[in-house]
């Protein structure tokens, strides 16, 4: 009877630990060596017996969010709808289109925004993005989201997120990692559908920041986004971002273009296990196919110098099986 | 069988509720109307049948650390480092006193410091805590701790830390809330001692920042601290930096003195249940009294305020049973 007990039990395990190694974590990536290395990457820093294991507080994890999460073609999202909010301000009080290159916005022409460099951009910024307090903001992106529609896809731009990244950051979470995005995005932008996106809470969210002020007004306490930016979260700013908000070099770090560079490079060069990886946009058919030229996700360093470092460069249209939650 | 299986198991379920309803979340603190009201509280967010249940995700409470956690008597321990460290590293180049307030310092005189306000108190800063990268430093301030002494106490610093606090934290993070430190201490100074002290691990820790840069020498990637404040995390700044990192409005703020008055305004005045709590220094005999008249941890408005904002004002001398972990 004992026995009977005993060996009852060990059949149940042995059928347990087969289902568990069944259950495929990544089913939208195909059976690349991509996938494997990222598998055994895991399960070498999450097994206690591995000489690579890593303790559960330093299992942070970090991803850009534009072309690495969800897609950035044919210009940021977060530029988009800066344009359509551009147009509604300026229908409700023309007055606000200052410059050239805000009435050539207005219109739909970036081109005057993209030759005024960085002053234009952030004049586009300041006057879209100031001027209202967060939870004002976060609501008019919320409502954007609801009804924006991409111009290429028609889809709503959340649900242009990537299958496969998704299934990447619910792994990871399931193995102790605490996902993060890092990202040239806004931050007060991206807590507006990065929770339901990709499951990440705002406390997991470090991006590009306009300047706020804390305002009492009629005895009610607010947050206010006013004009300037307090850091932009891009190229180096990544790396001094991680520092200054999460005290702790990450352990793995992906990203997809140049802007991300600086980050994987500093992730990567740490002591023990530690893993790059760069989603390249290979995949003209099922998303876009774009790296070297691209004036949104230029990717070179990562490229050249990526696969040296030991970087996994992950080939979209070969190592995924879907591109967005929505593919068969 | 069964029967009698059933019965004992019944008994064992009423045997861990009795004993976890005797076990006392905080010991050191005296069975005074503070305690019961923060017991209270906390049931109140944490039972799902009450109407004041907080889901898991909102359960954020932020708490000062200066005269909060810790001590700041007679100054502000990071400002007893760095004159410590000015005088290490005078030693070795006295070409470093460039002023007469660094002069003076050096030997230990604050006044000049003090007089010259907050561009004098830059400038100790900017030379204390820069030049060096963020790993150099907190080695730097690793040693520090390991040696220096409290004038006054003859404690290291980081046992002047307040175990009625720490259990707070304790209980809190057992029913599910998230601490984090809110600080005007440096942010990169804070990390060396907090996890130990606190159990608050460096991404729940927010401060004050000098600025940072990403450098790589020889291929080899640092964060090196530069001269410049990035920014203050006091007064206004408080609410301000908890926007922009943790991206919530908390439930529960604790602090101290009037750079913490904005923070608590702000957790307070949202909807729903909210804690403020302020620490009142009555207890000269086992810490300090001090409150209006304090150069560190000035408290005004706080008790002026506080109390018609249902803030909890907590009486040291009436409401800890010990003040530092090592009392008996």
């Amino acid at each position: 009877m004992k026995i009977g007990r005993l060996a009852a039990s060990g059949a149940l395990a042995a059928v347990l630990t087969s289902s568990m190694a069944l259950a495929d974590p990544l089913p939208s990536w195909n059976e690349t060596a991509a996938k494997d290395r990222i598998i055994r990457f895991v399960d070498s820093t999450t097994d206690p017996a591995s000489e690579d294991y890593v303790t559960h507080a330093d299992r942070i994890a970090v991803f850009d969010n534009d072309g690495t999460l969800w897609s950035e073609q044919p210009v940021y999202f977060q530029l988009i709808f800066a344009l359509d909010r551009l147009r509604a301000l300026a229908e409700a009080d023309p007055s606000i289109l200052t410059s050239d290159s805000l009435k050539a916005a207005a219109e739909g022409d970036l081109s005057k925004v993209v030759e005024g460099g960085k002053e234009a951009l952030l004049e586009l910024v300041d006057v879209t993005h100031s001027g209202l307090t967060v939870a004002e903001f976060q609501s008019v992106v919320a409502d954007w989201l609801e009804t924006a529609r991409h111009p290429v896809t028609g889809m709503p731009y959340n649900e242009m997120t990537y299958q496969p990244m998704k299934e990447l950051l619910s792994y990871l979470r399931d193995q102790g990692y605490k996902t993060y995005i890092v990202s040239g995005g806004g931050v007060h932008f991206m807590r507006v559908f990065a929770e339901d996106a990709y499951g990440i809470p705002a406390e997991q969210i470090i991006g590009s920041l306009g300047e706020t002020e804390y305002v009492v007004e009629d005895g009610v306490p607010t947050i206010v986004k006013t004009p300037g930016l307090a850091y932009f979260d891009d190229k180096e700013g990544k790396p001094v971002n991680i520092d200054r908000i999460i005290g702790k070099r990450p352990i793995i770090a992906g990203g997809n273009s140049d802007g991300d560079f600086a980050m994987l490079e500093w992730v990567t060069s740490g002591d023990g296990p530690r893993f790059g990886l760069i989603v390249h946009h290979t995949d003209a058919d099922r998303e876009f196919a774009y790296d070297r030229d691209s004036h949104a996700g230029r990717l070179v360093d990562g490229l050249d110098k990526g696969p040296g470092l030991g970087w996994l460069i992950v080939d979209m249209a070969e190592d995924w099986a879907r591109v967005y939650s929505s593919d068969r």
